[in-house]
């Protein structure tokens, strides 16, 4: 079968690899029917080392399910299904609680060694817990929406949940990437008073108002701060979305959230320390990590269906899985804002 | 009038200074019958750079309102309060939701410039919003857990409210003194399954096993993490009380905070960040800082009044406001645990 390889930065191939086999009774195989890139694919895609073997690419996935092993019970051959970017055995506390990215036996697709969904197919541990059932979610035109439910919506979800967002809050969104944007529709649909949006790409703030977003701020550092300071009415943002993973973006959130406020990091962080002082002695509540999204595509999905939300929107490309050197090339260069690879 | 004057690190001295008067209409005065040293008051005691005019200290303290301006309505003359050691005018947004510390017209007693309570009276800004009227509480057995809800007390219910104790939570508490040890009070009258308490004087750890806490940890750095990971079952403990301020204490507790679990932080900080990384990974919330205990002593008060909690037993000496000096040298040789300055 065909799989997206990154073998160093800059240099991912589309191959021949083996067919996905089930390995484990708790296997699934998945035939993907659209994947997509993720901003932080570009982070390897930057700096990545060379590597003899190569990582196969891709978190972010919809597809049918092909084969099952004999210990999977809630999934058969022709569930339609959404794959959350992180496995997860739906069994062990963590799952329970629904922090499923902190699952005993889980681990993340397309990261050190694991396949990744930037294929034809691939190998689900733990379905059971992993996969998500779409019961007659065939409706072509909530494909790309069903698929942000895989990771970006869930993520921008979590940023939004994590800094409380809520009705009457004043919140910014740090970010004008496809998560940042997920994180618009996030807090708009909690209710959020107002939506700071935080960006520089005129086409993505753009679509950023269209999706909720009531202010924009172009600046960044000490100007940003000042801006979103007096949008805010004086003291700040109760609510911040962090969805960039620099330092600049977290001091910049440390210092426009409201005394009493919390940021909501989704950002993989780049940066080796929150800052310490200025967090304490405005009571700023710090949290976020990668998403449970396997728990948020229950509260979310009906959404989606209904047409409540439309997260697809965030995609503004589609290759087929032969041309993905070129999406990565196309995110990189900030050409694509995200960018789905279709069967 | 008497008060405590602090001019340099280890040089405390209780000397003559004009007595306490009325400036703004909303000020009172105090008369002090009961103040006490605080931890973070040993900051300054051991790095403070000579200063001229000293720092007034001091600010914890209980006692009996002697004059009020003609814009005070709801405290007289004769009126027993309680003073939290920030003053806050009861009326802004932030005094509204009970985060008195952020109060735009607040302060902090015996810091900057400001008059402190380790002295025989002091001037209260605004008055009405700042200071806590018990009616009728003037049994002498209760004095000292009173005095604890001007800081000690509120400071650990706010860790353990930050870092979300309740029913069937497994809790660490770092550093075993007053606050920490407030902080075991807190956590169980919150319903807390398990309270680690991490301290190594022996006295202190006593008391603690006293107070509620259900094990003792005496190690640090990477074996008391191993420790606590044992204790906790494997994953960590849901809910980190850090009252100590120090790297050393943060770096534990994030290690032993378990994965979607909270750190409530009140130890002045005296590192610069939060690690980053694994906080991220493991989608730990990290919050805290100066306690909004104004709002507190509400919550608080009944149970001190009625005699389920006895937060006063962090006291361990009685001075008299001329023998200060000796106090701050008994606790900063942690021959005193805490140090109540009695009129």
């Amino acid at each position: 079968m065909r799989a997206t390889i990154m073998y160093a930065a800059g240099d991912v191939r589309v191959e021949n690899v083996p067919d996905a086999t089930l390995v484990e009774p708790t296997d699934a195989i998945m035939r993907v029917t659209r994947a997509c890139i993720c901003g932080s694919d570009l982070w390897p895609y930057r700096s990545m080392e060379h590597s003899e073997d190569g990582q196969s690419m891709g978190h972010e996935a919809i597809g049918v399910v092909e084969a099952v092993g004999s210990g999977v019970s809630r999934l058969k051959p022709g569930d339609f299904v959404i794959m959350p970017f992180a496995y997860s055995d739906g069994r062990c506390e963590f799952c329970h609680e629904g922090l499923q990215t902190a699952c005993v036996h889980g681990g993340f697709f397309g990261f050190a060694g694991l396949n990744g969904a930037q294929a034809e197919a691939l190998r689900i541990p733990e379905a059971d817990g992993t996969l998500y059932k779409v019961a007659g979610g065939t409706d072509e035109a909530l494909m790309a929406s069903l698929l942000s439910l895989s990771d970006v919506m869930g993520t921008g979800h979590h940023a939004a949940r994590i800094s409380r967002v809520g009705p009457g809050r004043k919140v910014a969104v740090v970010g004008d990437g496809a998560v940042g944007l997920c994180g618009v529709i996030a807090a708009r649909r909690l209710g959020a008073e107002q939506i700071i949006l935080i960006g520089r790409h005129p086409a993505r703030v753009a679509l950023g108002r269209e999706l909720g977003a009531t202010d924009i701020v172009t600046q960044r550092g000490e100007e940003a701060v000042e801006r979103v300071l007096e949008l805010s009415g004086g003291h700040g943002v109760h609510s911040v979305l962090e969805c960039v993973g620099t330092e600049q973006a977290v001091l910049d959130a440390v210092a426009f959230t409201r005394p009493g406020g919390a940021i909501g990091r989704v950002g993989v962080p780049h940066y080796t320390g929150i800052p310490a002082g200025p967090t304490f002695y405005k009571n700023v509540v710090v949290g976020g990590g990668p998403a449970p999204v396997r728990a948020y595509i229950e509260e979310l999905l009906p959404d989606v269906l209904e047409g409540r939300i439309h997260p697809g929107r965030v995609f503004d490309r589609v290759i087929g899985l032969e041309q993905a050197p070129d999406g990565y090339r196309a995110m990189d260069a900030r050409e694509a804002l995200k960018v789905i690879i279709a069967s």
